[in-house]
């Protein structure tokens, strides 16, 4: 029986998963994100009976990031200059990849939580392009162009964009060690338990911290409706999941783009539009399985692998 | 002899194109942008007599917008939200491939002024993902994924981005029909007349306006850049020629990042990354006849077409 590993590489925990697809799980283990060497070794641990027996044939890892996805570079599957202590330039994938000498598939926690919620999907909602946003202890966005994460430089960081920033309203500096009050220095979960002294969840619906919030991430989802033009978008992270904040945010959307984009997607069926994730906190971990599958596929066509 | 035409459609001018490809043009001419009806029509004439001899193969289209691109839609080539008085809802495509009867592709200006500095470059210098960014009468955005431009609902759009404005430091209240302040209300070339009172190759390199500029321009980069991680930016339109603007655009684009996206491209080489238009004013009318050559080639596997 062939297994696959799932690996989501968090600033506080890395889940490593085995299954054989995303209804069949065998296990799963929640590592704390400690130091590399100490984190990479109990994944390594974890994995290796599977890989030992030969029944583990490929391991995804959705990583935070930054990282380095360039194949020629000498850094390839690096974090590289992420503001976690101790985790700048630290080869992720080349040691899980020697440990386990299997296939490894990397990218970013974003990109397989898209990828996640395309693979695993039923009813085949999701249209290319389509882009997944994440609203949590960091904003990230994944984008899927014809049935890939878009790579480039090296791959999306519009969490960090800049958006207006109204300082009457809001005199809050950002909390974004590099960049002050980009779009995470004002809307991510950090930066609103510093704001309001106490963490979004316990602030009550009609706080105006729902509003404030609401406009930030209408504000980012309009730049990225008019940078990507994608055919959905997937709110996906623990701020998003709050009682009313995505139909705020729809609202808002509507509001901003002023009909300037003619689209019965934004002017009717933005609920369709802009939805949360049907595989709601599991999509990084369920991507990264998805990830290994469709690197194992690649390599059963080369013949002398797998 | 086969020929191609382009076509660039303009808010004042239609600029169309008879050649073999960009070293051997025909001829040219350059139609008022007057009513649809007048317009379309000396459009045609001008092509009518290559397509009546069979020589006019293909043609392109480079068209302001935004424009339908969703092959399936019953406004398929139709220009649809324009400001542009008399313009809004108008078959473009359609009519002009019905008047002439030959192949016609259909883009935004900024999508083929991309496709046309890929398609001509001499030394293989653009990577792909790439972006090529106008800033003059309007602000565009033409993305290219993988050889393609990037259509998704409909296209890029990210000349409207919102980006941070400072309202002490400018209390322009922007010139947008459609949003205001948004990129394009702030920093497009008619935006830059009505806030100084003077159109902006008037203004002196010493003027504020252009450290203001730069800044706009800076914010929106560093948004694609965070957005699409491109290998290349190409910085086109009339606006961005002005002496020293694309050096302040680049300094102010590195300050802003914070060494957050750690590439060379950026802290060293940013002089070849974000760069002037290798074909300069002329990309559009140049993309629209690759526009149309691509179009053919495709056409020309299948073996009744063409």
């Amino acid at each position: 029986m062939g297994l696959f590993g799932g690996i989501e590489s968090g600033g506080t925990k890395f889940i490593c998963t085995i299954g054989i697809d995303s209804d069949n799980l065998l296990t799963e283990k929640r590592i704390p994100t400690t130091n590399p060497e100490e984190t990479i070794r109990k994944v390594i641990e974890f994995f290796n009976p599977y890989a030992i027996s030969g029944e583990l044939i490929a391991v995804g890892i959705a990583s935070f990031g930054p990282i380095d996805l360039n194949p020629d570079s000498q850094t390839y599957g690096y974090i590289t200059t992420t503001p976690k202590e101790g985790w700048k330039n630290v080869d992720l994938c080349g040691q899980i990849q020697r440990g386990l000498k299997v296939p490894v598939a990397f990218d970013t926690d974003v990109n397989a939580a898209a990828i996640g919620e395309q693979y695993w999907e039923k009813d085949k909602r999701l249209l290319d392009p389509f882009l997944y946003m994440t609203v949590g202890t960091g904003i990230g966005v994944g984008v899927i162009v014809n049935g890939s994460p878009l790579h480039g430089l090296i791959h999306a960081e519009a969490g960090h964009m800049v958006i207006p920033h109204n300082w009457q309203r809001d005199p809050f500096p950002g909390s974004c060690p590099y960049h002050g009050d980009c779009l995470e220095g004002l809307a991510s979960g950090p930066s609103m338990s510093k704001r309001w002294g106490q963490k979004p969840e316990t602030l009550p619906d009609a706080h105006t911290a729902w509003d404030l919030e609401a406009e930030y991430l209408a504000f980012a989802l309009v730049n990225l409706i008019y940078a990507y033009s994608p055919l959905q978008i997937v709110l996906g992270g623990g701020v998003s999941q709050h009682a009313g904040l995505i139909q705020a945010a729809r609202s808002k959307v509507q509001q901003f783009n002023k009909g300037y984009i003619h689209s019965s997607m934004i002017q009717e069926k933005i609920d369709d539009y802009i939805h949360l994730p049907a595989l709601g906190n599991r999509s990084g971990a369920l991507g990264a399985i998805a990830m290994a599958i469709k690197l194992a596929k690649k390599h059963i066509e080369i013949p002398k692998a797998v």
